[in-house]
């Protein structure tokens, strides 16, 4: 069985925020291999979070950026279970990320469930135009058109963008972590973005 | 011809924002009466700033303000001609005053032209019911609506707010002190706040 060094605890704590003693349970199911014990950890957290998702969230805390110079800033509101956690650095922490995002990002929507349906027919129909003009064949133009769609959201829907700090993880991935990290179930209620002559 | 003293100088720029220069000549011309030399000045600064308000605001600033404990927040956008003036720290103080004003008195719409046909109507007609439950005479019930609806305009559109550190000016006058004071043309054009629970 190989060794778990304090190193090796450290770097998936720093990579994932899960606890201590989870970190070195994980790589010990994982016989030291940062990787695997990275997905043990995921899939756990994952379990975990969708069970708190449920949870009601009257709580929680506005968070503004102001980008340099004063020319963009977002406001955000995020929500948790508790006063507790609202209270907490790294909720807040969580916000200002969220905040930065929103600046930086520009999206439209939290969710894909926010998007108006007529919304998403307009930009079906674009995409099928798209395709067709393209010359690709009609019976593919369907799953084309779906895998557009879904850029289309990931651009859009600040829970599905790529995080600017690491976009190996989503918006929607970071905020789970947190919701692992201070078990709580965390929800981005809403935010507004105004940029200078936008 | 009463004495200009470099205190009635002081205490008429404090209440003003105006120059020295406008400050000393106000005061000569009202013979040292400080409240007559703020008529003075206030009238002056009006006509100044009715010259800019047409003058089209391109630059300006994103501005935000959030609430102790971070329950409330507000994001604000205020408009100015020259990127110069944006940068000034008067301009932020402006919206710094504007952001905090919004945090703290919830409004809804900049001016009352932003104010929806349709809500003033069913407003209108919420406060003639009211007038005429309380036994108003018919023929002044039309005055009393018009009344009341100053009322509403004063309560939900920011410029006609009071400002909560001076109520004897809203927030508009406090725009306009700042036109005269920059030398610029400012526009509020936007606002968001957020309330944890509301």
């Amino acid at each position: 069985m190989a060794e778990i060094t304090t190193e090796k605890i450290k770097e998936l704590r720093a990579k994932t925020g899960a606890g201590i003693v989870d970190c070195k349970k994980a790589l010990q199911e994982a016989d030291g291999d940062i990787e695997k014990a990275l997905e043990i950890l995921r899939k756990k957290g994952a379990a975990k979070a969708a069970k708190k998702a449920d949870r009601a969230t009257a709580e929680g805390i506005v968070v503004s950026y102001i980008h340099a110079g004063g020319k963009v800033g977002a406001l955000v509101e995020i929500n948790c279970e508790t006063d507790f956690v609202a209270r907490t650095d790294d909720f807040k922490a969580l916000g200002h990320e969220i905040a930065m995002q929103v600046a930086a990002m520009n999206p439209k929507y939290v969710s894909r469930e926010e998007v108006p349906a007529e919304i998403i027919e307009k930009e079906k129909e674009i995409l099928k135009e798209q395709a067709l003009a393209e010359g690709k064949p009609e019976h593919i133009v369907e799953k084309i058109v779906e895998g557009r769609l879904n850029k289309f959201y990931s651009e859009n829907c600040l829970l599905e963008q790529p995080w600017i700090k690491d976009d190996s993880k989503t918006i929607g991935d970071l905020v789970k972590e947190y919701i692992t990290k201070l078990g709580e179930n965390i929800k981005v209620k809403r935010f507004c973005r105004f940029g200078v002559g936008e």
